[in-house]
């Protein structure tokens, strides 16, 4: 692996295709113009959002931290400090709703590679979070720095992903106090796409404000202009902000930066057993995030944060992936447009191997998500076993599926040119196309090239070693490695990222709460 | 594997749910009530109809039967004996389409398994046609009849499975102008499903239609009467119909039987380079097609037969199940219902082994077609290598995805009783709702459970073996057979069919044209 900082090389090299390099889809901004599935009437999502709304000022949200309540009291919620119960009226929801940004650009370091989420745009974001990762030479293990920084690589290196999901794994081997500083140093420097906050107390919010702030030649009030990172809000359901998870909304709302803010709603453990009940829930979390926000900063930045879904019954365990979860998706999607807000889905699946399994979750989970209206694909590159492990392999074959929606996404030319009337004439009944002008002239370009998939005939797929299509990924995701180059950074910004490290390092780091 | 043909204890054995029996969804004919996915503007649509009738009418098709041709050319085509060129005006084709049935209720020898085709009915079909089969025990090998039996008893079990594709793999082991009666056989007596015509000959289609009809307890008239039967045509691209195609669509017209024409469109190969040239060219043919059904029967039943996609143009090898072909089908869809046709669409992959590849690729492919629109899908389970092979394993895995699919398309209802606003209040923030009134109640019913996917945790499901989802399906076939009951069926109507056989085998079959 090349260690050259120097950007004008850097980029000179990516130019050159290299013989038996990775084939991949230029960078570019992905656009979403096909029509979104509905799958319940609108009047039952309008059913939908007065549940919420009922639930809001009812039931109300038990919120742990005396900041947001007061926040929210001052707005006119009913609050009530003894029990945390926080109920929010019909207009404050419905006022908050207004000055939700339905677009919102998102600028790293490096801005070519800036990201518009919401409208018809679509942008892939890795796996985050797993305490474990894979590969299959390997094995299954706990996350450390260097697993961690291989997967950032892979997001740097292939196109199809716009944005670092902070820990792809948790880098374990780091105490808990500098973890934030070296996993954020690591996506400053490894890759230059759109870096995670980590949510979990004022202080790590801020360290990582401040990096990214240094790593795009800002202070902490110019970053506050301009969104550049995102974070994730996973409510405690039902109904529940415990004290970290209302912090990020507020401190992400306050520096203008987007959260997604995503309830844990799972139909028949943190929800009602149906999926109507689990959407309204997953709803009423949502808008109350919404509100919070919007109070602290109108027009901070959110997304309709979608992943709920069923629990297996018989065990208790999550469906990650699974057939039920399409339908919340799709009436999350739904819900997300009532509202004119970008919509977050994920890549999930319950699979414990990067096998037909997993792809099988996987690509419905997908092929849901971006039929829904998807603004923003979490966990779209290397989750396994319900989050609970990521997967080099997994990482790969994603790619490949992430690739193929892309490609089924760039709208098709129907025009005299494109018809061909002309060509088909001239070969004629019989004949083929092989060796017309447009064939040989867009042999390389007329179709998508995949990269795990093969159109190798049997015969020629075993001569060619007979891999099946993990090990494809397997050798892939090596290949990744070794064609990865880090991408350009200035000595003077590194040299102050490296600075705030080490001093926030000896002030001994963000201890745990 | 029980050999009882009593009906009523077969019927009660099969109600009676063993422990540890597979647990599927019941038989019910599958509906998609939601929105259908249009990819191009209704003008675009418009473009292509009109460029596949200046194909029709100016270049023409190839037709090699001589029957056919005097068909076309008496309702005003112009024909050309020499070059056996039809050329089709406008008026003649869109007259035809006038008279396509927009539903088709197949009734097979069980009226319980009657099939709607059309409108918003989805059904599934089994792979069709491999000459080789494999399962990860026994490895890959050529079909035979033994092999053929196993995959239709598979198909019997599941009740995803609506439709026999008549051979799930090629029986190579019987001589070829006997197979069709042993295939037939096999299809009338360990099914009772909506059975296949093989159109390869008129006496092999003659042969078919006496022994679908036995099965039924009808002679000829009557069998001509109401549709129980289908197949495929595929025209030879560009633009021809060889003699045992042409003969096709007309005798299963004449007999009132569906056709799915299905041109063998590969753009970069039998059409040009480009989508938009593949499907008007795809539409051109099936157009034709069309019109010699409805002159041979007006409202004879046809589908809109689409398989068009790519190939790879490195190779010449189509691209099965990949991400070009999801464009392909989604135009077909809109097509199909310019013209109120049932929609053929397929669960095409390239993959070599029922790996992540196979599910990548496949799941891909079946939510192109369930969102285009698609009535009927062909190949929906044990689909391998671009069709050259049929698996065992990917069969389970499919028909795993044919379910996802099933539970996705049923309606979600939202509702003051699934709302379950009450619940939620009692419950309240911070509770769970493992113990309500409802989550015991319905913890059997709430939610699918799936067959190949596990929300086991690694500890656990490594415990339980650790297999990957492909050994997984293997046991899970293995199992299905050891369940397997055969369908009830009459001792006379069974001894007629062996009878029949047994006088067309004695009369040679059918040979070799």
């Amino acid at each position: 692996m090349s260690a050259r900082s120097d950007g004008a090389r850097t980029r000179r090299g990516s130019e050159r295709r290299r013989a038996g390099a990775i084939h991949q889809l230029p960078r570019r901004q992905i656009i979403n113009r096909y029509p979104r599935l509905a799958i319940v009437s609108e009047d039952e999502i309008e059913a939908l959002h007065q549940a919420s709304l009922r639930l809001l000022s009812e039931v109300g949200v038990k919120c742990y931290l005396p900041e947001a309540r007061s926040i929210l009291n001052r707005a006119g919620a009913l609050v009530d400090d003894a029990t945390m119960r926080v109920r929010l009226g019909r207009e404050l929801v419905e006022h908050a709703l207004t000055t939700v940004p339905p677009v919102i650009e998102l600028v790293p370091r490096n801005a070519q590679n800036s990201t518009l989420i919401g409208g018809d745009n679509v942008a892939f974001a890795t796996v985050l979070g797993p305490p474990n990762c894979s590969d299959i030479e390997r094995g299954r293990r706990s996350g450390t720095l260097a697993d961690h920084d291989d997967f950032l690589r892979l997001a740097q290196f292939f196109n199809i992903i716009q944005l670092i999901g902070g820990s792809p794994v948790e880098p374990l081997d780091i105490e808990v106090r500098f973890r934030h500083l070296e996993a954020t140093r690591s996506m400053l420097t490894l890759t230059d796409k759109v870096p995670y906050v980590f949510c979990l107390s004022r202080q790590r919010i801020h360290d990582v404000f401040e990096m990214c702030a240094i790593a795009r030649g800002e202070d902490l009030e110019q970053f506050a202009r301009r969104p550049g990172v995102f974070s994730i809000i996973n409510t405690n359901s039902p109904l529940q902000y415990d004290l970290a998870m209302a912090t990020g909304v507020i401190e992400m709302a306050r520096f203008g930066q987007p959260t997604l803010i995503t309830p844990f709603i799972m139909a028949g453990a943190t929800a009602p057993a149906t999926v109507a009940a689990g959407m309204a829930m997953n709803n009423a979390e949502i808008l109350f995030g919404v509100t919070l926000a919007q109070l602290v900063r109108p027009g901070a930045p959110v997304l309709y944060g979608n992943a709920a879904k069923n629990v297996d019954l018989k065990t208790g365990a999550p469906a990650y992936g699974l057939a039920e979860s399409y339908r919340f998706t799709h009436i999350g999607g739904q819900l997300a447009r009532r509202y004119r807000m970008p919509l977050r889905s994920s890549a999930f699946c319950a699979s414990n191997l990067p096998d037909a399994a997993a792809m099988l979750e996987g690509v419905g989970a997908i092929w849901a998500a971006i039929t829904a209206g998807a603004n923003l694909l979490m966990h779209g590159a290397g989750w396994l076993e319900g989050g609970l492990c990521s997967s080099f392999e997994k990482f790969v074959l994603d790619v490949e599926v992430l690739q193929n929606m892309a490609v089924w996404l760039k709208p098709v030319t129907v025009d005299a040119e494109t018809l061909a009337l002309d060509e088909i004439a001239e070969v004629g009944p019989g004949g083929h196309f092989f060796g017309t002008a447009r064939t040989i002239a867009t042999f390389e370009t007329a179709f998508h090239q995949p990269i795990i998939s093969t159109t190798q005939n049997y015969g020629a797929w075993l001569e060619a070693g007979g891999l099946d299509a993990t090990r494809r990924a397997h050798r892939l995701y090596r290949q990744a490695l070794a064609e990865y180059e880090p991408p350009a950074i200035a000595d003077d910004i590194r040299e102050a990222l490296d600075a705030f490290v080490a001093r926030r390092t000896g002030e001994g780091g963000a201890p745990l709460d």
